[in-house]
């Protein structure tokens, strides 16, 4: 086998074999592969297409490229959540809690966030002392002895996909629906799931801007987790305006609270329900996603889910005074209003918009070597369809010292449209594809 | 501009505009845009395609991305010829004094042989003393004094072109015509011609393997001259046997002689005076490539062509000696008989199965690195239609000691197929294509 003939293969509209793509992938891992052969193989990919076992056996291969997770010593459905991403979402840190009150282990490893969507991890290290990193042995014995584990994902665990999205990411292929499916899947696989869950974010604020494109993406990762034995369900959930209210990382540490409280914004619940409904009846807790939404709101209620949070964030060694004293932890020094200058209703808040103006603030990184600030963000007191009067408070900027409010001012001006006419929301869950 | 937007456009099927084009030529040769991007890019425009605005602007700026030859105050039209490849074609040796004896200018640069057919530089240097590498101005001296010369292409000549090309080799990237095209022809421009014919050779010894694909390739060079102001003609014509009945460097060399004195296969005086017949029109030395086609015939025939064919191997230092003893000169060790096995017609001899089988031998390079034998090769008395009894010589090996000879005969019987029913000679030419 060699890799000319496999990318000729393709080039020529072929389908690859499964010996061919693990051939590509491993020896890619290994280096006996140059960049430059494998940039063409996958824009031959990305311009030709692979059908659906093309992609799942892609999937396996970058799985097993690697490390595995082996969780079959834990006992129950080893549920995992992933999102492709968005802005304000921070959707794991509420439905770790809920999930694992039940007694579905979730054993999950996150990323950090790059560009303008946010990441689980830096949003739980905001909370002092709590670690992300550690050895598989630890990761697993939290899960055994809390339920419950979000760690940083290993540089061991399909190494594979590291390497190619890195190559996608400078050669102009990241946007093909199987090659995203296989990248994420492969991850689920490899940290070991038994069923996966997938919150398809689509708006501006999200990699998947129509519902269309959307829809593809969850077919496609339905088909993999179908061909591969891990059931897996797709959720589209709207990202034109940000999830809930707060963006920043520990701004956002608080609107999880406010969740498990039962104070949380409606979009952010529902969302959170409708992941941790999934999660639970795939965890083989309710018999119907219906009822899972129940339970998880019963556990919202009956405070489960924050005690189970405040297990969790002790076990995983952060600082328990920090989550009973939220409100007073790690304010940012100063903190401005943004007042509406029309009156009438909120039209749109885009997104994408607002989550480069908080990254431009500290709370998300420009480079991967940028430092994160996390006391710093926006809080939204109005959202879309809201009514403003000139003057009204529609979101308070929370920044230390930042020096060109000016352009920040100007920015949400841009980002914020305000309509005379009565804009119904958004419908915040598109389809559930499973 | 930056590459990966340009990758972006073509991925999108997107014109790519002058700038571009050159951007990319400029910066990939100067080492600032890495391999793989160039690959992912050059995948693109394989699949995605380029229009004729785009090879010309490729052709120009890889004719421009390093040294270019100015021949301007050399008189006349400088016509140069490229041939496609294929095997026995020996043709730039004929032309080259056929031409120069009506006082057009032949400035050539050629190349080495690689894999299964041959190359004129080789040819030529299989004759003592004959100098092939020389400086610019040695270069143009000797058409200003002799009206001739060949010479290896230098380094600094296109680089651009020899980057890309190292690149399709290894990226399955080879067989797009307008990447061929714009590679042939930016050469042909870097090195300062006039007018261009070139020999597209057609049939499974050559790497058109159709008359369509042929024909696309001519069209798309011809256009290309239009667009840069370089007048050009394209000839089909037939690689299915090989050229001529002789393969192997001094070979060919002798057959040249033999051609030159008006002895010479029919099919090679035809494909000779073909070519003569368009340079010496374009050249402006004929009014029509019929007229032009009796000046060359008039040139063997009269002697003047061979004059001037000894006339240049002296100028290029060679040893004139050699070629009037051409006959005794480097004769192979050993020369064994391929006889006919059955009674019949020839129906076909695979020129690449003989240029592999010559390869083999020593006649040309299976790596860049190996040595070429000059002296041994195949020598055809049989070819395509000609019809054969049991026993009879079909042709003969020129060997030093080759090893397994076994081999050898068994190939030779894979590649010379024999009928009972007649086999009509094939077309020579196809097309001319202006």
């Amino acid at each position: 086998m060699n890799i000319i003939d496999i990318i000729e293969k393709k080039k020529n509209k072929l389908k690859l074999s499964k010996e061919e793509i693990e051939y590509f992938v491993n020896e890619y891992t290994k280096g006996n592969i140059p960049d430059y052969q494998a940039a063409a193989l996958i824009m031959a990919i990305f311009l030709n297409k692979m059908c659906d076992e093309e992609t799942s056996n892609l999937t396996l291969a970058m799985a097993f490229s690697g490390t595995t997770l082996d969780l079959s010593d834990i006992d129950g459905v080893k549920v995992d959540k992933h999102s492709t991403g968005g802005v304000g979402d921070k959707i794991s840190l509420i439905i770790t809690p809920i999930v694992a009150s039940f007694g579905i282990p979730v054993a999950k490893m996150s990323g950090r966030g790059l560009g303008f969507t946010g990441g689980t991890i830096d949003k739980l290290e905001s909370i002092e002392g709590f670690k992300t990193s550690m050895k598989i042995d630890e990761f697993k014995d939290k899960v055994k002895k809390h339920g419950m584990v979000i760690a940083g994902q290993t540089e061991a665990l399909a190494p594979a996909d590291k390497k190619i999205y890195a190559l996608r990411d400078v050669t102009a292929t990241v946007d093909d629906i199987s090659l995203i499916a296989s990248s994420i899947m492969s991850k689920k696989i490899a940290s070991g799931a038994d069923a996966i869950v997938l919150d398809i974010k689509v708006g501006n604020g999200a990699f998947m801007k129509t519902i269309e494109d959307g829809e593809k993406l969850a077919t496609t990762m339905v088909n993999i987790g179908k061909k591969l034995g891990r059931t897996t369900i797709c959720v589209l959930s709207n990202m034109d305006e940000p999830l809930g209210n707060g963006i920043g990382n520990i701004i956002e540490v608080r609107e999880v609270i406010d969740v498990l409280k039962g104070n949380g914004p409606e979009d952010l619940v529902e969302v959170a329900l409708t992941i941790s409904s999934l999660m639970i009846y795939l965890g083989k807790k309710a018999s119907s996603i219906e009822e899972g939404k129940e339970l998880a709101l019963k556990s919202i209620k009956d405070g489960s889910a924050y005690n189970k949070f405040r297990e969790w964030i002790v076990s995983q060694g952060g600082n328990i005074d920090v989550i009973d004293n939220i409100e007073t932890y790690k304010v940012a020094k100063n903190i401005c209003e943004y007042v509406s200058k029309e009156e009438g209703y909120i039209s749109s808040i885009n997104a994408e918009g607002i989550g480069k103006i908080a990254m431009s603030l500290g709370a998300g990184r420009e480079t991967k070597e940028s430092e994160i600030d996390p006391s710093v963000g926006i809080i939204f007191s109005k959202k879309v369809s809201d009514y403003v009067k000139v003057g009204d408070v529609i979101c308070t900027i929370h920044h230390n010292d930042y020096k060109d409010m000016e352009s920040i001012y100007h920015r949400l001006d841009e980002s914020i449209k305000i309509s005379k006419q009565y804009k119904t929301k958004d419908e915040l869950i598109y389809r559930i594809i499973k």
